[in-house]
């Protein structure tokens, strides 16, 4: 792993997701934030379904590539913001839990590009279970900090 | 294109549509259902926004992915179901819009397997914008309709 | 589509293209070189097939990424090259055929990325068939053109 | 893990990949047959090069996808045949060493479809650099084991 870059790095990220209307719509907490990885994770209520009373593959790839991001944003230079250039996700299981986890780890900080993958798991009574993973592609935009 | 094997596949997807929670919680609607297409319409609000104001890449990915299902869906026979498998997204601008667009198109509507894309246009005065390239696999599950 | 940064592309390519031993070990040819377009070909010989006698994927993809590669190069500017981040491609087809052809395609021309597609088609007496689908991410290295 | 489906695994990947014209002709080798696992190798030679006197990209895919298929067909069982139905790989280095191991894996095994990862390492004097990442989905043919 790369030495810390901003070494404030948990705060911008936190800041960040404060933003992020979308999260709070879908009631995701961000209540990891390390070097190099983050979770997000989402409670199972009605607002997040699909047709079969699942959560929703839309709302596993928001917080999968969300977490991704934000585990890519702290290893950026503090004058830096990251962008998701693309991501592949493959929903290996459906999310049938009590809560979801969006765990998202830096795999090659890059000076431009940042490689990511990020686990999605359901959860019951503690129990994980893997239902989508992700690797995606992060884009260091330097000198070009979130306001 | 095949001939069309689920003579009420606007229906079904309709029914299917309509029982997504979490469509109806980004406020999204699905206007156009035609054979192998579809297009799923989102108004810019701030519950779909993320930290600069634009809409949500995880609402992007989210309405590709199931504007193109739901065209796999129009494919498939009047007794099976649709699964995404997996699915790969591009994001080429910012979703700075009115309202965004998705459309999703089959490609390739194997038995087993269905091929697709979607596109995402940011739409500001009916000036309609790329803004993110999908594409994606589904597997058909036979016997397995939707209830 | 961008104007044309560089007006040498076509004999940038063609000699890149003539110094990838690996292009010529699988028999390839750039017959096509356009501004955000090229066309890859490779005849169906024993040298390239897989266990059942089709065209190997493997073979596939590297002529996709390839073909799409290239026509990314068509719009970089004099002084720079490009480099192949990442890909996916589904695999819609066997790759049946007398030869494949990958067309490769630039979607949006960035500054830094460039994003394109490829199709490959196998071809019989002429007829062309689908037989893979790819999305690609380049990036532009500025002042690094290739030697 | 899942319970062995398929006693006679390795000798059937064997026979598969001594079919394979294509890797003949990149002179690859599958040391490693593993439940769920497997290795393929190339050595560097000018018939795999690029441009840059690097691997070719093509072929770093070709292996990474064949290696992860691989994985996938020892967790088959004994009468099914695997096709890839897709992939996505990151380059994260260039191919830069003495020669290249690709380590496909086996992330979940379902009935139809197996979801496997590759990592390609360039090697110098037994030092692996990562060069690739790749995430794929693999179908299995039930009732149609290779001839």
């Amino acid at each position: 792993m790369r030495p810390i870059a901003n070494p404030n790095f948990a705060e911008s990220v936190a800041a960040s997701f404060q933003k992020q209307g979308a999260m709070h719509l879908i009631r995701a907490t961000l209540p990891v934030v390390e070097h190099g990885l983050t979770e997000i994770h989402v409670p199972h209520w009605d607002g997040v379904e699909q047709q079969h009373g699942f959560v929703h593959g839309g709302i596993v790839g928001m917080i999968a590539d969300s977490a991704a991001g934000y585990a890519a944003m702290t290893m950026a230079p503090a004058g830096a913001s990251v962008l998701s250039v693309e991501y592949k996700i493959n929903m290996v299981a459906p999310a049938d839990g009590q809560k979801l986890i969006a765990r998202g780890r830096v795999i090659r900080p890059g000076k431009t590009l940042i490689i990511t993958t990020a686990e999605v798991f359901a959860v019951n009574d503690s129990k994980e279970t893997l239902c989508a993973l992700m690797q995606q592609t992060i884009m260091v935009m330097h000198g070009k900090a979130e306001k």
